[in-house]
């Protein structure tokens, strides 16, 4: 009987890296994208004062932490120092200084003119005076190995950054102030509690008198655990439809006004956001964002033009499209056969279908038929439309956020949540038949193990880390 | 006689705003495009502290001037206030200090996660809380009312966020640390000697005894000054050059590798600078960087495809490419005719005209009638590309720029110095046939203001600094 020694549950923010973090390379990267008015490049490791004081003239050390400092910047190349020193540009140097700083290193931040000249320029200079041109993610990556955040806030920095809409930006923000880690943390606490009821199980064992431990608070325990798995389990249909946009299918038959639909909808999107937006949505096409959620509207290009195609319903675009999204609208203009409407029910029994009776600018006679469940718009005119949007806003069927509220985005995190219920699922059914504590803490041993992967608290291979920081931008 | 009194010589560096700056509106703007790691939002004037205070329950007026603070930054809107204060981002706030910030006011910036959500949600906080959004250049056109750089220096600031090489940013840098500034005071200067000299004249003028001043010194000094002048308007075409590239226009008969050496040029280049980049190259099209200088080539697009046209080089377009550049790359590979080559030679009377013989790894033969002035290429295979490099960068004959050179790249200071040149023509004019100095004296006035419009040391209409910041950048 092997009675391994049980792992500590590892504190979640201590340094992951042996005081030899010292001799890594002092990095850099620009983390603004150029066309700016300013550009920063971001410097850190512990050459980051030498380096840029290089540069400067000046020297950062003598510079107090979290301070800013308008200095020249010159040019130090070979050819450059030869005639005479030329200014490249004066910036300003915010100083921080390890462990106080985002990366818990030293780091110099150089704000500079926003010129591609300039920022390449600074580039070159600081590689050449021995800085390395840092990886996607190794600021963020660097923060986790010095124990300045944990593995699930380093991804929620990512998303924080990718984050489009309320409440992908409240999901990731969440997660960054560690709401997801304490749950985790607090679901460890409850494995760890079940194992030492365990292990005492185990050290009486051989005393015949002593029955088995009370397994009835085993069982309510573990119960417990695995809801909360499960929980954060399913919250991830949930995120990857928030991270993702939920998909909704516009169908109908030609000439019914589908795409004036959405372009109404659009537009009434657009204009609701264009008022203080400094930035530009040229990528973001064919969403809407209602109440802080986006919708992602099903490329139905080819439905669009139908004309040579058979004017109902029923073809074979418009089902694929019915079959990707999670909500469709059904627009119509006339009352539709028995056939129809059983056929889009069929097709939509595990979607929320909303029917939209269009053109009620010029159509009088009621659809008798759909009375009931009948959405009255015309897309034309914009009217109808706030209602459409909250009758979408509901059938997304997205609790509203609290602030504290955990929602899984990560696939990553999905995947050893689902292998901890697993893991969980054995323990219960253990304890239920009665299994030795022994077998049952190899279970036990495992769901912590695999809970503990999403924070990183246990040692991280170094293919994990590559893989998660590979899809950060640069700078981050 | 009207002896109006001449005006004072301007400090170009005094405020040019009454003390009632204060109650100019709060600006905030963001100053970096989005999509990188970090964004970063500036908010200046007089109510810049408080404004930001209330978005982070903190004070800014606790902080030291140039320091760097960590804080939360909540949502303020009425229906997030209402249920809890959700945290929008945790951004780093730099606060600077009047007179001692870019603009001179009271500035604060706020660096965020670099999300479209986050920037644009914690610009509309600022603008819900007070703030205005900024004009484009309304920081710099702020620098500049408040005496903090002149209108010249002003205009370099956008000049160096849009420099792409070493010679546009160096003439911006030089430009914005005031060497244009300094030569035209010193301009001014010696015309203020001028007038004084011409007074003195005017007050002896009614003692018969006194002849006129000595005006060989007045001839020699007003000589001095229009060289002067001109010489800086003669940059202007240089200036222009460098700002928006050298044309160069590649010609030759069908399938002599007009497009391969395009192709060669282009990639050669970009191999050079693509190993610092952080920054997208996609928006720079035919355009080569050669020793800091940008040769920009003219789409002969319709040339390449010639196949149907008449195989020679006297097509129309080839004529019109010829008439846009400043260097010609004429591509041979066979023996071209006496009247070919006296017809180049006539179209490019004011180009420079490098002829190059391609496919030298095919062709054995000697060209024997262009040997002196040929050089010799494989655009295919790279062969003799960095002489011909060499070649394109000697015929663009820029001379090579030293730190404090003063090259003029902007139209309304080049329409300041002809115009400044025709007063002062006239001046030198005046002298010769021994006008009367009061007469003299008008035009020396007009030369003075002209002169001084560059740097805005007179008031600036208001016009005038519309289309000056106008072309700048958002948030700078």
């Amino acid at each position: 009987m092997t009675n391994s020694p049980l792992p500590s549950h590892p504190s979640s923010l201590t340094p992951r890296l042996s005081p030899l973090t010292s001799v890594e390379a002092t990095i850099c990267a620009p983390a603004t994208t150029s066309g700016g008015a300013l550009g920063i490049i971001r410097v850190s490791g512990s050459k980051a004062f030498s380096i840029v004081s290089s540069l400067c003239s000046i020297n950062c050390n003598d510079f107090a932490a979290n301070t800013v400092h308008l200095v020249r910047l010159y040019d130090t190349s070979p050819d450059a120092v030869s005639t005479f020193r030329q200014v490249i540009d004066e910036v300003l140097l915010t100083v921080f200084r390890a462990p106080h700083s985002y990366t818990g290193e030293d780091c110099v931040e150089i704000s500079c003119h926003g010129s591609p000249y300039i920022l390449n320029k600074v580039l070159a200079l600081l590689i050449e005076n021995g800085c390395r041109q840092a990886r996607p993610g190794e600021f963020t990556q660097r923060a986790f190995l010095n124990g300045k955040m944990d593995l699930s806030q380093a991804e929620a920095v990512a998303d924080l950054i990718a984050s489009s809409n309320k409440a992908t930006h409240q999901i990731a923000m969440s997660q960054l102030r560690g709401h997801f880690s304490s749950q985790l943390a607090q679901m460890r606490e409850q494995l760890l509690k079940l194992t030492s009821l365990l292990e005492l199980e185990l050290d009486f064992s051989d005393h015949e008198d002593i029955e088995f431990a009370d397994r009835s608070e085993l069982l309510e325990l573990s119960k417990t655990v695995d809801t909360h798995v499960l929980r954060l389990a399913h919250s991830f249909e949930t995120g990857q439809a928030l991270k993702q946009g939920i998909p909704v299918a516009i169908v109908g038959k030609t000439n019914v006004g589908k795409s004036t639909l959405l372009n109404a909808l659009l537009k009434d999107d657009r204009a609701i956001v264009s008022d203080v937006h400094g930035t530009t949505r040229d990528t973001i096409e064919d969403t809407i964002d209602i109440n802080g959620i986006t919708f992602r509207f099903i490329d139905t290009a080819g439905i669009r033009q139908t004309t040579d195609e058979i004017e109902q319903i029923g073809i074979t675009r418009t089902y694929a499209a019915i079959e990707k999204a999670r909500i469709v609208l059904w627009l119509i203009d006339t009352e539709p056969t028995k056939e129809e409407i059983r056929e889009i029910q069929e097709r939509c029994k595990d979607k929320a279908l909303i029917i939209i009776q269009n053109k009620i600018d010029k159509l009088e006679s009621h659809l008798s038929s759909l009375t009931s469940h009948l959405l009255k718009i015309s897309a034309k005119y914009g009217q109808g439309l706030h209602t459409l949007e909250s009758a979408i806003h509901q059938a997304a069927n997205i609790p509203t956020l609290q602030e504290n509220d955990v929602i899984v985005t990560n696939a990553r995190h999905y995947d050893a949540l689902t292998r901890a219920h697993a893991h969980i699922q054995r323990v219960i059914d253990g304890i239920k038949i009665k299994l030795s504590a022994d077998l049952i803490s190899e279970d036990l041993h495992q769901a912590l193990d695999t809970l503990a992967e999403i924070t990183g608290g246990q040692i991280t291979p170094n293919e994990v880390l590559e893989n998660i920081f590979k899809n950060f931008c640069v700078g981050k």
